[in-house]
């Protein structure tokens, strides 16, 4: 096991999230300091402990391991701007959302100031930061990742994706994606069994119990993907189709919008159109993979 | 706990599903009539122990429960007029695939003919058939639910919707449905994160950790939708949007369709215009529900 890691930190924006990730920090026994453009931020965590400082050059100076999280990307690079001379031998971990060339810019740039550098998602609500609810991703330096991981875990769950740096925003996103597209075809579903008089809370359980069913489907479905193989060991894309022409059917049949099963039918449409009718459902990859047209 | 109920069983309708559904009633215990239109799909039953009916009137006259997985509700219909003297004191159990206005159309003429009936639902291929890996999904007469539970667990998880015959068809599309939905986010992500060269399947435990978070999103705003309260208690649906334009962007820099995120921004779209910006995202269930235009 590895024993507690205390290496100071220092925690740059105090927004919500930041002020969050660096109350975790304070409740892992970290000597935290923190800065934010506008100081006031800071009152709560200075009565827990936290030590503000004077100027964003003292926040850099004070700690080893320096944590990102403010409005952008182009705020980072204003900030690190103005402290560059002072960055040499620190390692900045980057929690500021935002596109993965951002991340690769940003890196490029510190790691010719003489900083490591570490891009990372958060994938959770300030409130559960520095619980087991929380997971973070990061992309970036192996070296850095494992000198500071004892430190990262005080935030949550974390985990390195690899060396890329562009790694955690692109997980970031296409994540969320995936959030969206349970929660849309949930509430999809939800109207459409509330036209039957079930509740949204009545309907949720079986929702959620069948989503973890299905997602014995990702891992099989990946499978075949990085194997390049759709053979169909269940149901073939042709059955899907007929039962999403049933799904527009009652949707249509109880009044509520058709819009989003109609939507999943066009692309079936495409991958039937381009002779994967018997193929698994994996082969619908190559719809939501090639720009179309 | 309830001792084992070792009712006699007829499955009319031997295809693949018919077969699975005639084989775990036989393991299960119970004597088995089968039926079929052309019965050399019985052959396997009979091996291992199932009767085969000589005709349609004789299967059913062989049980009081009677299990019907057929190809369509046409079908159903067509059959049942046959042996339409002979129903009555039977349960009949339909898990034949169709629409809720064929569920409750069936339900009508079954019982004016003197038999119970329940419409179910199998939301599972035939391998799991007989498996705690099966979930099966019945509406209808409670009474014939709960005489005959015991016989229908032996297909696998069982659960009792409601009175309402529509109950399975409306509930067996609208999870399918959440099931594209968390298949095609999923598809369009592995694309994404696939331009960094990870491979699906290291993508996959990503993804499928996270859809065991969001389920607790699910949980909360069903809770929301009944209440009629979107107030946001997480991320407003500015917030998700501006993330959507997020994905869109990354799906376009990285070469792959942005056809899902814009679907998905298009209808989010439509809430701030309906003035739902600074709501929880549960508000998306009126875009999903209401018919547009």
């Amino acid at each position: 096991m590895a024993v507690a890691n205390h290496t100071p930190v220092t925690v740059v924006g105090l927004g919500l999230m930041g002020q969050a990730l660096a109350g975790a920090f304070l409740k892992a026994g970290h000597a935290t300091t923190v800065w934010n453009r506008s100081s006031d931020k800071a009152a709560g965590l200075v009565g827990e402990g936290a030590t503000l400082a004077p100027s964003l050059k003292e926040a850099i100076e004070a700690s080893p391991l320096i944590v990102l999280c403010v409005t952008d990307y182009d705020v980072v690079r204003s900030l690190l701007d103005s402290v560059s001379g002072d960055l040499a031998g620190k390692t900045l971990v980057n929690l500021t959302s935002g596109h993965s060339e951002g991340a690769r810019e940003t890196a490029e740039w510190v790691l010719e100031h003489g900083a490591q550098y570490l891009d990372g998602a958060i994938m959770a609500i300030p409130p559960v930061i520095g619980t087991e609810h929380a997971t973070l991703l990061y992309g970036g330096s192996k070296e850095a990742y494992d000198a500071h991981e004892s430190a990262l875990k005080a935030l949550g769950g974390a985990t390195h994706l690899g060396t890329d740096y562009q790694l955690a925003s692109l997980y970031d996103v296409a994540l969320l994606g995936i959030m969206w597209g349970v929660l849309n075809s949930f509430l999809h579903g939800a109207a459409l069994v509330g036209t039957a008089g079930v509740d949204a809370s009545t309907f949720a359980p079986f929702a959620n119990n069948w989503i973890g069913a299905v997602t014995n489907f990702v891992s099989a479905y990946a499978g075949q993907i990085d194997q390049g193989d759709f053979t169909a060991h269940d149901a073939t894309i042709d059955t899907h189709l007929a039962t999403m022409i049933h799904l527009i059917h009652e949707s249509k049949a109880k009044g509520i919008s058709s819009e989003l099963p109609e939507f999943v039918k066009a692309v079936t449409d495409r991958a039937v159109a381009a002779g994967e009718g018997k193929s698994s459902y994996a082969a619908m990859f190559e719809q939501f993979k090639n720009a179309a047209k």
